[in-house]
């Protein structure tokens, strides 16, 4: 089987546009595409879904919603309004998901089983909204070096202990870069192949963890330039009956300083390698 | 009930020999110490021996054994005869255990499951001995983040998976900074309180996570600094029978350049007030 590529748009995102990115991908022939909202915004939802289609790319999920946690009442608010509108752009461009992230703790918290009550609250304030639309959730699971700062929601069990918990609606989107370390993860990738409409990922995120790793969250690497062994997770994936697109998200300074054409070339040709 | 303190040698490892660490203990009132082996092997091991039991202090550890996971087989050979000194040492020191880290994968490799047999193969090699000179084995899971080029020994559920597999002999040192994130650590730490010979639990170590956090090893955080509920997972551990020591551990090159006295007052205070 060929697996199919995309390209998260994050990981060309200091010189190229959407428009670029878009363009890009039919140029290098790209067949998926997984923007993040700010660049939807910046060219317009409308003007980017059309382009999207025209260039005949599928959008393989978008970046992204969830980040509930919030110190008050009104930030919690402000974030489940914020997740209605991302629902709205994700129907709008076709996405086969939303990304939910589970956000960091509050400022000055240490609350952390409060944050992740913040998270499931959140999960369920917006759901219907995302049923109503053929939005599927798929909550990802980020690196347990962002907790504090970032996602809350730190492994795949806990990502599929929700989607237990919500059903129809939910899945899990999952990076090798962040669950890789887990001693855990046979397990769990072969119980995300076990919804009770069968498989539960949503979409399969491939990048490299680089030795040394140099900063917390911009020193990913290109797929096969780190330890992760990345074939062996996408079988597990693929075991578990998901079949899509693996899509290389990687954030990186190093990277984001190279000519974008060039690192196009290089993933498609690591995508055929090292994937 | 008084938590008694102590103090983990690195946290002022640039500017103290251990005689000084030792010194600096009996001057602050700090009544335990947990020494590095490179600082023994300094001040020699008879002489360190002497100098810490006439002061009057436990050794709540000796840091550290384990690092078994080796590229060919002479490595892992070496690794094991280490271990074995190590023991040694922990048994001239009266230590309560020899804490036992993962080990990073071998160079070059991606193999992370092949990574975790050596670790627990390891285990097994050393542990007649440790049985032998009275020494428990403290398998102490590192950070997720440490994974590639650390400790292949990531979660607390892996490290009771290896007391439960090797009995006697093993117990778990539960250090905040490596098991705060995990959304399963209540429930981990409960069945750390239910071995057959009572809590697993030989050894407690404290530092603070920083936001943000600026290096993946030594940027670790003076409790009270950072995002770590050190009370509650204290309590985590009382309930599962720890009694002993906390012992405050900082990686910081920010602390490191601090005179120590004054980084054993600021110890001494927030082990009082944010442990």
């Amino acid at each position: 089987m060929t697996v199919p590529l995309s390209l998260n748009t994050v990981t060309v995102r200091d010189r190229w546009s959407l428009a670029q990115c878009i363009e890009g991908c039919a140029r290098h022939g790209i067949p998926g595409i997984s923007p993040w909202r700010d660049k939807v915004a910046e060219m317009g939802l409308a003007q980017a879904a059309r382009a999207i289609r025209d260039a005949g790319l599928a959008v393989t999920g978008l970046c992204r919603g969830g980040m509930f946690p919030a110190a008050d009442a009104a930030g919690r608010a402000a974030a489940i309004e914020d997740n209605r509108r991302a629902i709205e752009e994700a129907h709008a461009l076709g996405a086969r998901c939303l990304v939910v992230l589970g956000g960091g703790l509050p400022p000055g918290s240490k609350d952390l089983p409060g944050a992740r009550a913040m998270l499931r609250d959140g999960i369920a304030a917006i759901l219907p909204e995302a049923r109503a639309a053929g939005v599927t959730l798929a909550l990802e699971p980020l690196h347990p070096m962002t907790c504090a700062d970032r996602s809350v929601l730190s492994t795949l069990a806990q990502a599929l202990d929700l989607c237990d918990e919500f059903g129809e609606g939910t899945a899990v989107a999952v990076d090798v870069y962040h669950v890789w370390w887990d001693p855990d993860l046979a397990r769990q990738m072969h119980r995300a192949g076990t919804g009770p409409e069968g498989g539960r990922i949503a979409a399969f995120h491939a990048c490299d963890w680089l030795v040394p790793t140099t900063d917390l969250v911009f020193d990913r690497g290109m797929p096969g330039d780190g330890v992760i062994d990345i074939p062996a997770i996408r079988a597990m994936a693929e075991d578990a009956g998901y079949a899509g697109f693996t899509e290389v998200e990687i954030l990186s300074r190093r990277w984001w300083a190279e000519d974008p054409d060039d690192v196009l070339r290089i993933v498609k040709q690591r995508h055929a390698t090292s994937c």
